[in-house]
């Protein structure tokens, strides 16, 4: 199944023939008062919700999926978490761009060495909403990979089962200002995660680590690889960081891009295909 | 005031006389849906509840703190920043101190050129939840530091301006694991974001930064420095992070550490005392 949130936060099923409205789903969710719970609700339901989700989108019309803006299929994420230099490719271009400066000296260690990194939630928007390019001045990069979402609560995960974790996939866009400050920073501006346009469930998706993604600047190709040449797994990335922190529905993986990145600016359009899950555009504009 | 969070996500108002509990404000916070809202309600509404706030804690009879639990004043952060290598002692002694290992590299830049970082949200403890410590054979240290909570939704905040956008105060220990990787990976381990034992609110610390702190281990000075001795002032911080996303009510702004950070582990006992704030005791226990 394909689950988007879209328009005025709306939640939808997306099939062959266009969006499908659930949003009637939300009546099974409680209104709760302040404090809210860590975590994504409706992710972490999902399984159980499916029949109803299924037989909702059943009795919905499709809308043309080009009539729609699609926000982040997370809405309420508790981290975002990012696997540095995970393509050889990648680490070799940004061991040999001046551009990537203190980041030379990081990139030479192993992603053990280097360690996972944050992204701030508030960064987070969905494709519609577009990049707003800060620090114009500098490199504001693309970087496509393939986001993983948490569907159950976790810690200390072992290898072997850490995709019973998993939720399922989006295409996920890692932007970054290049410079030599803590990567926490640099990623983390407003609009700097992009996720969408949809997340399919893991069911949908035997083979996660055999996809071919491709990204293109203005219709020219910049990013194009498959996700079995990723250097760390996706299994290893869930089971490592759950030895440090509790792994929560809605947590999203950015688990590393390809070779290519380069720099977008106001008024560049971004195409994103991912194999076996979908396609997006995304606007580039200027911060205001 | 002093506002806290205590026992079972109780809320309070700390006067001399021990904890009033006005948990019955909530009553003024409508039930929402998922998908909940960015930030933190109670920190945003806190100037506008004040009045019933302390009318209510007027009509309660007082609890001993020291029967309290103490939770994170802040239920719902967006973000939890941290201000790296921000008191000169601290710098030097992170310079000098081999487990601090790639990190030599980075305090070699100034704060500018480091870079703010994150930790994670699903990390933040109340000082009652105490420190699991893990991986016992590095090190796990603690870091003393004047928590800075934001009370107001704000990007590109003037540096002028930067004090309107906070709801006040309240000591941070921004717990970490010594090593070469990226800091939101180290200082994102559960209960590595501690926060309390209140949040006293801006009114009533008209010098932020000049205020004597003291943290013990064992009942052993092991940190004691003024925060006058911070080399980026707290407005600074606040306007720079705001450069990069927007802060969000209950953000959280770990605004670094002085001399004499130490390893702790198991069974320890950390105090913590901040001139014009307030004072906690938090527990170290192994993760189990």
């Amino acid at each position: 199944m394909k689950i988007c949130r879209f328009n005025d936060n709306r939640i939808g099923v997306v099939r062959d023939d266009g969006v499908h409205d659930v949003t009637a789903i939300l009546d099974k969710f409680e209104a709760v008062r302040y404090p809210f719970p860590l975590g994504d609700q409706l992710i972490e339901r999902l399984q159980e919700l499916r029949p109803e989700l299924e037989s909702l989108a059943d009795g919905a019309a499709p809308i043309d999926t080009a009539s729609v803006n699609f926000l982040s299929p997370v809405a309420n994420p508790t981290k975002i978490i990012g696997v540095p230099a995970n393509y050889h490719a990648h680490r070799e271009e940004a061991k040999n761009d001046p551009d990537f400066d203190a980041g030379r000296k990081r990139f030479a260690g192993s992603i053990e060495e280097q360690g996972l990194f944050l992204k701030a939630n508030s960064a987070l928007v969905g494709p519609s909403e577009g990049v707003a390019v800060r620090f114009p001045d500098k490199r504001t990069d693309h970087e496509a990979e393939l986001g993983v979402i948490i569907g159950k609560r976790g810690s200390d995960i072992p290898i072997e089962e850490a995709f019973d974790y998993v939720a399922g996939y989006a295409l996920a866009m890692d932007m970054v200002v290049r410079g030599g400050q803590d990567r926490s920073m640099r990623k983390s501006i407003d609009t700097y995660a992009v996720l969408g346009p949809w997340m399919i469930t893991k069911d949908e998706v035997p083979e996660p680590e055999d996809l071919d993604f491709e990204l293109r600047v203005n219709g020219e190709v910049r990013q194009k690889a498959n996700t079995s040449m990723m250097i760390m797994k996706l299994a290893h990335q869930i089971s490592w960081g759950s030895n440090y922190y509790t792994l929560v529905p809605g947590d999203i993986i950015m688990s590393g891009t390809c070779a290519g990145v380069s720099k977008v600016e106001d008024g560049d359009t971004i195409e994103f295909d991912f194999e076996g899950i979908g396609s997006m555009t995304v606007p580039v504009r200027a911060h205001s």
